[in-house]
């Protein structure tokens, strides 16, 4: 059977790992992207990551459009970098739809894209494939389900998801929408695994608002500062709302925030809170008066609430018996950083409250319980769990198979899942990666600069050039350079001694021979720092020849 | 009043800060050293970092002694690096002073150094200060609190301490004791904050036994693999009781553990257990009749457990339905690294098996009741918290507080501390820092080479070597390499073209001047990098006359 006769899903990105979200779903040979996300990196000069979206770029004819399911990063954070490659027609809700405006502005993409807006619970057709919003709850506005309708049978695509009976932002999720879609039966479900090995329901944003309150009754007279995630709208509602309840204006501190208060505000969200201000129009109000929101609760070297504890943030200045506020969970990679910003703060003596102390955080993504519900609804004849590290995945599996679903395949980023018709079956393994942004180039991950770099940044480089006059005489002494190591025992000279030594015991022909030349001065030199530092230093040789 | 005339206290290592522990006492302008640690640092060419002890070094025929508390890692791990600095007279128990001595000998110090072996609980005088040793219990044997006399008052320093009423290894704390060092009086308590955060008790090393022994039974026809650190020998204890009680024989990978067994078997510790055997040995048993112990509880690249993950350990092989427990926690900062590991091990179908899903890890540091019970116990004027980072210090701080002690200090790293006469007070800040192990040197971790190496893992580095005839005119085409850098748009071409321009556009006066050619050529070079690519690489020139 060839390509052209099935339905087919495959992840590129978003599977096997967390972050990086981009799903391609193909009937008849034509393809529907859904999501095209980002994540983040550390170090060796590459901050942004995404999917190496090469598989479907090389056809990229056949894709009909990318629909984005909500405006987090790692679902569409990737678009702007990867437009030049794709320029397919873009779908999304109007409060996505308008985050996307801002990214394609700031990349001056704006004019060249096309953006249908679907409305909420609204439906498009994408080439071949019906599409169905379906409106649930997560920790933005409008993060929504797709319905995919074709021929072979109807795939419910989740995006990320939890159950939220007071979701703050939004409406809560449409119990009975779910419980028809299954009625009318779901060929495949690919599901949200974040929190597949948490036994407990992810909690209301109803609750944190009430925490919240209680935290903030505590400290009625010191300055407040909360850090989360400005793409945290529910957060931010929360947050605001329960300042607005002890009578303090909410002053908010980076571009993000702004950003996403216009777009909820144009789209009817957070209609019931005052707008908020910057922290220079805060700069007057007594302390009791103002509550700050910044970025920065993962301790990023850059945000609001590290430059804030390093006394550096202009309109923000915080001391002794103030409380900063971390609504937020630590990411994993990120503990030590946090720490040292919890010990920033904690040394100028301001009081830290972390969701350690209070239920101050709730997930976004749904626990075991919600996991069991949403099969209960849907019903699905396949289940793929996606969003995920593998054991996530894994684990989401076999509780999907506990759930009754006949068939759960466990993907990796790469593998073509033959849906319909037959048995479900991973077909082939397409060629997959990750680009990185380096500058202003998308690089391949892999890109053996990436371990030159790893490599310098361990052991340095030393730099030797020598010239030679038309009777490879030595033209002057060589020239000698390292960077990024010691110079202990004055190795630099000992390093010069040894490249004479090395060519003073080169003959004529050898010298006629740049190979020869710079294999014995490399050669000798790493000798050198091998034995002297028990270092292995790159060695780059120029010859300059009269 | 000069330094001569009081007691003081001043750490320089494991203060605001988990890790790497250096504690001095001075009476009478003479020193005591307590504990001499390492720490592991990620990244830029270092893996080992210890504490400068420059300030001591600087005045050594001062120090009357170096007293080890236990033998783990960040208690005595700088030992060898930093012998060749301080040669002053070592002081431990029996075990602490074996495992100090396979140090040594490794390093080839083992001739040069005396240490004296004070007996458990015993005492010896060590020049103005007497010291008592007092058995606690921790996670290895011999975990010891030092009570310290002077003629200014007693000190105790408790070292890493729990209290664990079925420890395993060893005995029980000595309650009584404890109690009768209170009643005699105590100037000062320096003392374990680890867990200051944790209210619960940390949990008895039996208990683990119990659980561990549960998980077993579970997989009665499986290959296990258990990993924890070596230098846990109450672990290693409880997994082996467990291992023999269901038939099967202890096999431990990684010499480590074999230190630790020789060490504990010499010193009467794991009597009651079976000789361990090699996995090599244990090839020919089967599944159901050995365990296996292995390091790499962290992700560490090298460690077992990551090797046997990736199939390269050559005599323990898993395979699907094998089961792999982590009998451990996750250090802050190895999140990511362990997540990996974990998937590495379920994508080849193991069972994976952590303290999430059962007890089978506690930590070796008192939770708040545990600190609680020791302060009413030893109830001493002076409580300096040390032990953990600055926000463990300040909560544990704020607990002895509540536990009536009238004065808590919070120190740094430096703080030199005066615990008498008069009220306990910082009266300096001494230089400190730490020095990182970089191949087979020493440097300081605030060495400019580190920043330089950061910067060439993120921006690479250009170098480019010319030559000049006896006219000034050019001797060969310029030479240049990159390195750490991607040729997008060719531009090591273009960067070759730049250097030429300069060069075109200097004159005679110019080129005699080395500083002005260098400058121009690096300056053309950066400015294209920054522009075409948006990198900021070193650029190195080399200049070469003839």
């Amino acid at each position: 059977m060839s390509k052209q006769d099935g339905l087919y899903f495959l992840p590129l990105g978003g599977c096997a790992e967390i972050g990086m979200n981009l799903n391609l779903y193909a009937y008849n040979d034509q393809w529907l992207m859904v999501d095209l996300g980002i994540s983040f990196h550390d170090g060796l000069g590459v901050e942004v990551i995404m999917p190496n979206p090469q598989f479907i770029v090389e056809q990229k004819h056949k894709l009909k459009g990318l629909l984005l399911t909500h405006a987090h990063e790692d679902h569409i954070g990737a678009v702007p970098y990867l437009w030049d490659q794709l320029r397919c027609p873009l779908y999304a809700t109007p409060f996505t739809a308008q985050i996307l405006r801002y990214k394609l502005e700031e990349a001056g993409l704006l004019e060249e894209a096309v953006i249908t807006e679907i409305p909420l619970n609204g439906s498009d057709q994408i080439g071949p494939f019906g599409v169905q919003m379906v409106r649930l709850t997560h920790s933005i506005p409008e993060p929504n389900g797709v319905l995919i309708t074709t021929p072979l049978g109807k795939i419910f695509h989740t995006g990320d998801w939890k159950l939220d009976p007071k979701p703050l932002v939004g409406e809560a999720t449409d119990h009975e929408e779910l419980k028809k879609i299954g009625d009318a039966g779901v060929l495949a479900m690919i599901c949200d695994s974040t929190n597949s090995f948490q036994e407990e329901v992810s909690g209301s944003e109803g609750d944190v608002f009430e925490n919240l309150l209680d935290v903030l009754k505590k400290y009625p007279t010191q300055r407040i500062v909360v850090s989360c995630f400005a793409s945290n709208v529910a957060r931010l509602q929360s947050i605001a709302k329960a300042a607005a309840a002890c009578k303090r204006k909410v002053a908010i501190a980076g571009r993000s925030f702004h950003r996403m208060e216009q777009a909820s505000r144009d789209n009817g969200y957070l209609m019931d809170l005052e707008k908020f201000i910057s922290p220079a129009a805060a700069a007057n109000l007594k302390d009791e008066g103002v509550l700050y929101i910044c970025t920065g609760s993962q301790g990023e070297a850059n945000a609001a609430l590290k430059r804030i504890a390093e006394d550096s943030y202009r309109d923000v200045r915080l001391s002794a018996g103030d409380v900063v506020i971390f609504s937020s969970r630590e990411i994993p990679g990120n503990e030590k950083r946090i720490g040292h910003l919890k010990n920033l703060l904690i040394r100028k003596g301001i009081h830290v409250v972390t969701q350690h102390e209070y239920d101050i955080h709730v997930s976004g993504h749904p626990g075991r319980q919600e996991l069991r519900q949403m099969y209960e609804w849907v019903r699905p004849k396949i289940a793929i769990p996606v969003h995920g590290e593998l054991r996530h995945l894994v684990e989401h599996g076999k509780l999907a198979r506990k759930c009754g679903v006949p068939e759960v395949l466990i993907a990796d980023n790469g593998s073509l899942i033959r849906l319909a018709p037959g048995e479900a079956e991973i077909v082939e393994a397409v060629p997959c990666g990750k680009l990185g942004l380096d500058g202003s180039a998308l690089i391949r991950l892999d890109h053996p600069v990436m371990k030159e770099r790893l490599r310098l940044s361990c052991d340095g480089i030393v730099m030797v050039s020598v010239g030679f006059d038309a009777d490879l005489k030595l033209l002057d002494l060589p020239s000698l350079t390292m960077k990024g190591l010691v110079n202990v025992d004055n190795v630099l000279m000992q390093a010069g001694k040894v490249v004479e030594e090395a060519l003073e015991n080169m003959s004529k022909g050898d010298k006629n021979n740049e190979k020869t030349v710079e294999d014995k001065i490399a050669q000798a030199v790493r000798r050198l720092f091998s034995t002297t530092l028990d270092k292995n230093p790159m060695v780059i040789v120029h010859l300059l020849y009269g």
